[in-house]
């Protein structure tokens, strides 16, 4: 038989055991926060309509979609959460209750050109809440204290949530004479990126004046903390309607984040996060890792004004926000913030004698009655090989049972990695290792 | 702008978020059984290389997957969870410990007709045991173990683990003078469906005598307690050598069964199960719910000679099963077995007056830092509309927060149910409610 080359697709993430179980740690902390939230669970199909997936359709997502037909059905994966929520949204709009706060934990697909780090098959981390018509700005406040739990949880000490509201800038614009907002400020989101330089030989080349260009760099580089911040925008006298909501809005929701304690280090207001993603209207989110700035946000999001107009005439305004797992995973590992170890899912490995099989299991059965994790080696195999085992899997502890041990019921307990052995009862064995 | 219907595709599951609980927490208990029994967890691709995914070709599989090509990539959604498993042993090897315990729980794909009850986008929850060249029966014993833990804990209290080998029945035709076993197994496995008369005239069209096909009917029915059958299949006195290991394997099992401590009455020797699958080559288990026969096997699996043929020329022996999780949450929903409640993910809703949010917020945020599952209610609405969410959500307790709460720190809290109203103080609150 001609053997085909064990390989995955380019671009797909494949873990290993040890890794598997580190992602998975994450992947569950970032699912209690989100239940622990209040954010009910969703699990859309990973295939939809592509009539359905694409009601905006263009740009580069329709280049990126994996799309293709069985029979008469055109069909395609899904790319992100929120297309999927706002169709589910519309779908189930009578059985559900609004707010509607829900979260999705799920591979999404992007047939991207395949480079180190970027994957075509990713999980992302969506929590949204969904007003009915409505939605206060209260919402816009816990989303950040969400991602302040979590990212605590997580194990991340330094990291800071940059706030912005897309109001303020867009009046701002609109206050230098500039009307087309939208390419101005996916231009300012490259700041980081591209440069102060740049950004102004773009914006000169939207026709934005020089003058106006260099308000803008100084706008955007304002610094200081939240109140200074709020302080200085209010200094600037602005007149314009849209600034004034904006800065209205962002005062409202720092005032509730306070309410929800959270801790003032954990985040700014940065007037240079915009967003690329055309659909935010009012409150943006960014966060980064203080120590790895490198890495970028690993946690995006904001505020919509209307989430399923392709679906629904009911006008639906949102908050959401998202965690590219996948990605963020890659990065950490590779960063070595993180570091997956070979680890055993149990405390202790019995290592029976090959003539102690049917002892060895039943003194396994009696240990996990105790609530004790524990695995026993029932393969027939010399005692080197039994041994090997132990040392690849990396349990803590080992017992070999032979006659005598079956017989006195009293065991050899070996530390596998100080190499100590302590006799022991079965009385002691429980004691040592429950819980 | 012109409104597209929002809908999924036919054959597609959705659920509302009280039954996406409810099938999260069956998911959990599969997830956590599969751990505490020591099965490592992996996450394949859902996408794969065409080439490695149909390497075995052929039949069923073929016709249903899902197939499509982008720029020069052939490329196919995973039918299984088992053949992804043989690529990445197979692709990792080296970096394995074996025996390999692995779970995976995921989603696969087949583009089968349309059906009540049948789905196109499914959950499996799998385990596998792979073994390096061999692998010894107490592996066999094993999985009803981890069968019989984990729906004992999804709680369900009367099922039977159903036991056969293939090499009984292989050897059993065989001392019949039936050489082509494969066709015969396919038949007598599907007894339950078309019965004892249909069963002997296929049998009939296979070419089987009429004399054997009632040999045939008179062996699978034979009943008993275990060692009855074992007794029985010794009293047979057959000569035939691969009967006399099926013979001996099915005691062996047994007897470790015996040692692991399952619960007897939760398990059979079943002669006729033969499992559709031509793969398995030893050992085979179904499981059905003694109340609900008519839901058929809810876990089935089996021992296998060579996982990875197609892949490596390493033989890799292991045994498997595989919960139908999609499938079995249908069955036991529509049967009534199980039934999703509206609950609310916390204990106590605060429904501040317009006036009062910020200070309902400090006061989620106080009873939060106690550890409660507390949640506020935050639109600007009428009370009347705000109760009405209350009630949506099914929250057991409420609060309602104005001045003069805020001032005296005294609660009225409110049982939704039962609508009796006490007065509490903070600390009350947080010893109610805490855990």
């Amino acid at each position: 038989m001609s053997i085909v080359k064990p390989s995955t697709l380019p671009g797909f993430m494949e873990l290993l055991p040890k890794d598997q179980m580190l992602f998975n740690e994450m992947r569950d902390i970032i699912r209690e926060n989100f239940e622990k939230h209040g954010f009910l669970p969703i699990d859309t199909p990973v295939i939809e309509k592509s009539e359905v997936l694409l009601a905006k359709g263009g740009g580069e997502t329709e280049k990126q979609i994996y799309r293709f037909s069985k029979g008469d059905t055109d069909m395609s994966l899904r790319f992100d959460l929120t297309v999927p929520l706002a169709r589910y949204t519309a779908e189930h709009m009578n059985d559900l209750s609004f707010p509607f706060k829900r979260y999705q934990i799920g591979k999404v697909y992007r047939g991207e050109k395949a480079q180190k780090g970027r994957f075509r098959e990713f999980y992302q981390c969506d929590i949204d809440t969904i007003g009915m018509g409505e939605l206060s700005l209260v919402n816009d406040a816990e989303f950040p204290v969400v991602i302040y739990h979590t990212f605590k949880d997580l194990g991340f000490t330094d990291f800071t949530i940059h706030i912005n509201n897309r109001k303020i800038l867009k009046g701002f614009f609109a206050s230098l004479g500039i009307e087309d907002s939208m390419n101005v400020l996916r231009v300012v989101d490259k700041i980081d990126k591209i440069g102060e330089e740049n950004v102004l030989s773009e914006l000169t080349e939207l026709g934005v004046e020089k003058k106006s260009g260099e308000k803008i760099l100084d706008f955007i580089k304002i610094r200081g903390s939240v109140d200074d911040i709020i302080k200085s925008l209010e200094d600037l006298k602005i007149e314009n309607e849209i600034f004034l909501e904006g800065l209205d809005e962002i005062t409202q929701v720092i005032g509730y984040m306070r309410d929800f304690g959270i801790d003032e280090d954990c985040f700014d207001i940065d007037l240079k996060i915009a967003r690329g993603l055309d659909y935010y209207t009012g409150t943006v989110y960014e966060t980064t890792l203080d120590n790895y700035p490198n890495i970028g946000s690993v946690c995006s999001g904001g505020r919509y004004e209307d989430l399923a107009s392709y679906y629904t005439d009911k006008v639906l305004p949102g908050v959401g926000l998202s965690i590219g797992l996948s990605r963020l995973f890659y990065q950490l590992n590779e960063a070595k913030i993180i570091s997956s170890e070979e680890k055993s899912l149990v405390d202790l490995l019995i290592i029976p004698m090959d003539d102690c099989i049917h002892e060895g299991i039943k003194l396994l059965s009696e240990l996990r009655e105790k609530g004790l994790k524990v695995s026993v080696y029932t393969e027939f195999a010399k005692l080197k090989k039994k041994f090997k085992y132990a040392d690849q899997t990396k349990v803590d502890y080992v017992i070999v049972l032979g006659e005598e041990e079956v017989k006195s019921r009293r065991y050899s307990l070996k530390n596998m990695k100080s190499g100590d052995q302590v006799e022991v009862s079965f009385d002691e064995l429980v004691e040592k290792f429950k819980n």
